[in-house]
């Protein structure tokens, strides 16, 4: 049991489930404080029966802090997490500002737990759509080393936050009615259409969004060599990513194989049944903390290749569940 | 000038456009025929200023016209074209009944004309997911020698007809109400969702939209050498197509000669500015007739290899202008 665990970020759309999972979870935990930004101070949030007051988000706020979970932009991110760490707070960081940072485990607990101890204070968690597609490949890559991932992703607006949500809404509803409509969040309607763009332009005509993919994966696989190709696509969806992946193995690996591997996997649901029309949508994977995959078959062009479908709520393992995972490795090595 | 061309299906979706493309592209005629079911004979459909009759479909009504432009089930082609052929007729095909027979010429203008001639009286019009790919493969493919296409596509629903367009505006207000839904199309909800099957299940775990992307682009490039693994997505934008591609080449090409050939193909655009956040949306391209193509890259994981991004409205050059395209080239050899 720690003393304090806070939530950085906790009225955003991440740091309020992060709260549920913790009470849900039951996280071997005293207090749990409620950190944010000071136009937020002050605010009352329910939890488990009790109320809790949100606090501005200060240097001196995690005096009393053993863990903070934080889920903020990344610059709120890169100001917060060296004062947490500054006063012994251990950070697990949903944001990208230190993933890549070479003394910064970046973790998912089903992968790599044995990299959370090396940490110097940060603890990152992955981007949502890297932490569902390495899920899927951690048991095949164990059986097979996976050479090779092209994926495209269908991603939700939630990833964006809860004015997105909002605005697909209000888009839908303009586009419903032909009436006009003014997209802020978003650089294009979202509405009835598809963005080719998620985050800012990187080198080689890639978005931030897709290298991180390829980033994160070879940090997380700790292996530069395996070739990630991705394509981010936002879709006018409320919840889930869903992802069309491509993986390329050294040694073959049968469909059948492929969907035991991945059904014993922590954390992983096979809904594989084409015939019965049955595989994951998003609408079906919003708010369960599982990545489900389907349509897992052999590439028709290739070899030693298999393609597939995943699905997962961007906002629980993609997000919050992830780091509340991280988080309960942390409290247990306190003890 | 020929004596008689007839619209079969004129009263479908693509039907009504492929109406509109005779009008708007003068296609030499003396009368235009439309043929429907016998429930929709009768009808009166204006075009240019005239008032023309829908007509039963029969094997009579076949008698005067020389080109018949079909879109249909593919039932309903199974039963029409022969008749239409038995009469002398030259049948443009849209469904997928004919495509693969060998002495079935599969046809998209821009890259096998010279097949048309080869016709014995049925000219297939390839699936729209297929056209679009294909516009983008052939200036590369003559370049580069393509080996390998790994497509995920996003497709509208409007490629499911007038009433999956109805279905998704009610969906959408559905679920914008928070009241439930029953969908008759589609075999899931489509509103806010996304559906990884398109068509039926077919061999190996995949569905026959799929089988159909890699047998009919092997067949109009005349080449079963060239590998395809497609992913076919239903999503909920209403219409054109959206397809993430990566294109492996015998030959290395360059993101910017790949751009450059692409740009000066004929019905290709090239929108690719990311750093303007400029790229094909499907909103933009629906109602044009050109393929759309931007964020063309290196593949991050393989050299001899790219990825990009291709929108094109499905029921344009992925149905209707293909076939008129197809059509008049007939035209001209009638003369």
């Amino acid at each position: 049991m720690i003393h304090t665990l806070a939530i950085v970020g906790a009225t955003g759309a991440v740091g309020k489930i992060i709260l549920d999972q913790l009470v849900s979870r039951e996280f071997p935990t005293k207090n749990i404080k409620l950190l944010a930004s000071q136009r937020s101070a002050g605010k009352i949030i329910e939890c488990g029966g009790k109320q809790l007051v949100v606090e501005a988000l200060t240097a001196e706020a995690f005096r009393d802090v053993q863990i903070a979970i934080g889920s903020t932009p990344d610059e709120v991110a890169a100001e917060f997490v060296p004062w947490a760490v500054e006063q012994g707070t251990v950070v697990v960081d949903e944001s990208a500002h230190f993933r890549m940072q070479p003394d910064v485990p970046l973790i998912v607990p089903e992968i790599n737990p044995e990299s959370i101890r090396l940490h110097k204070g940060i603890i990152a968690s992955p981007n949502c759509s890297t932490t569902q597609m390495v899920m899927v490949m951690k048991p095949l890559h164990d059986a097979a080393r996976i050479r090779r991932v092209l994926v495209s992703t269908y991603q939700a607006v939630s990833g964006a936050g809860i004015a997105a949500t909002q605005e697909l809404k209000q888009g839908l509803q303009a586009w419903l009615n032909g009436s006009p409509e003014e997209p802020k969040i978003f650089t294009h309607q979202i509405a009835a259409n598809l963005i080719p763009q998620i985050g800012s332009e990187k080198e080689g005509g890639s978005t931030s969004e897709e290298i991180k993919m390829v980033q994160e994966t070879q940090k997380i696989f700790n292996d530069n060599t395996i070739g990630v190709c991705a394509t981010c696509v936002r879709v006018p969806v409320a919840d889930a990513h869903s992802e069309s992946l491509v993986i390329e193995t050294e040694k073959p690996l049968s469909p059948e194989e492929a969907s035991r591997l991945l059904s014993n996997f922590p954390g992983v649901t096979v809904n594989d049944n084409l015939a019965a029309s049955s595989y994951p949508m998003p609408r079906d994977a919003g708010g369960r903390d599982d990545v489900f995959v389907g349509r897992i078959r052999q590439d028709t062009s290739s070899p030693n290749s298999l393609a597939m479908w995943c699905v997962s709520d961007n906002l629980r393992k993609g997000a919050a569940t992830n780091a509340v995972q991280i988080a309960e490795h942390l409290a247990k090595e306190m003890n």
